[in-house]
């Protein structure tokens, strides 16, 4: 049922018995088709309307609940944050500060203890099972690093600029280890201003090609 | 006898029977007490002196099979990459080079498959359990980050110069978890050289506060 999801998340509790579907169920039942299609089929693969006929509910039920796929998938691996929101925000925002306010938005969304350790865990498991970090890297791609780059590449250079906001992710993926999973000090106890000062230039770098809004 | 050390290493095989001491026997004893010591005290408070009469042999035999502590540490954790090490020789190359020389370094030793695995194992174990991330941040503080402030800080703002060691840290351990333990395209395929060409101006930035040689 939960198959190799199951390293992701807890199994499900079957409601036992013949009560008829509530609305909780239902929305559950998507989930665990979704949960099912997405360890099986890898996220690319894997339509709204394939899980409403896995779930065998009306394809429209599975929009009423979740307005994309990239939110069934970050809810059926119940994942803490959500960096696809992180950085369609961050890109609405001004260009010349668009690494500091990534840094600051992750940094933030951070704060929560419990969100902390769920992603750690999260990357914890992808580290140590080959689907994961590719039902991970699917998700990334799609709707983080395709993005970006669609954002702020040239448009005959969509490679470059995927090569560029994987290289950003990898700053900041490796921020999150060291002030929290490592934590190194004093990293782990600076301020997120300070941070976002000395990392935001190296996102803009990264991004855009140049470290300080003015050069 | 390996305690919570276990984690780290798989158990040692005690040889039984009653022949007589060898080599191999009294340098594995040497590291059976090294990992119960660290693994119960840390890595500061651990001294080759305390490991030689845990071991119950001569201060000079541990001096013998190994020249520093990191080196003791190293082994006992089977650490496959020595971060002090690279750091150590990157330091003495140029300036104007030493973000590229680190990020090519660091990519290189990773090109093996079995140093890569046991790595991300390592990065996993540390993780997952708080007494791995206290022992590597207290390897990587003394032997990598401290070293780096003094060797490139002002000497009155050494704590500055940790900072920026820890960040830069932040970006080579993303960079390692993007390219090797994700493996998000193009980084994961991308040439060293391109990458170095990338990353390196981000670690001096992180190391010295600017980005390019010729600024």
């Amino acid at each position: 049922m939960v198959s190799r999801m199951a390293v992701f998340v807890k199994p499900v509790v079957k409601r036992r018995g013949r009560r008829p579907a509530k609305a909780g169920d239902t929305r559950e039942q998507i989930l665990e088709a979704a949960r099912e299609l997405f360890s099986t089929k890898g996220y690319d693969a894997t339509s709204m309307r394939a899980v409403a006929l896995k779930a065998a509910v009306d394809p429209a039920l599975v929009h009423h609940y979740f307005d994309e796929k990239s939110d069934l998938f970050a809810e059926s691996i119940r994942v803490p944050v959500r960096p696809d929101r992180i950085v369609k925000q961050a890109l609405e925002g001004p260009r010349d500060r668009l690494g500091e306010n990534l840094v600051e938005a992750v940094l933030l969304a951070l704060e929560n203890e419990r969100t902390r350790e769920t992603l750690l865990g999260l990357i914890r498991t992808a580290l140590g099972h080959d689907f994961a970090a590719t039902l991970l890297r699917q998700f990334l791609v799609a709707e983080v690093f395709h993005r970006l780059a669609v954002a702020l590449a040239d448009e005959d250079d969509i490679e470059d600029g995927e090569l560029r906001a994987t290289l950003a992710a990898s700053q900041i993926v490796g921020l999150i280890l060291v002030r929290f999973g490592v934590r190194a000090e004093p990293l782990a106890s600076a301020d997120i201003e300070e941070i976002a000062a000395r990392v935001g230039p190296v996102i803009r770098w990264h991004l855009l090609g140049y470290p300080q809004p003015d050069i």
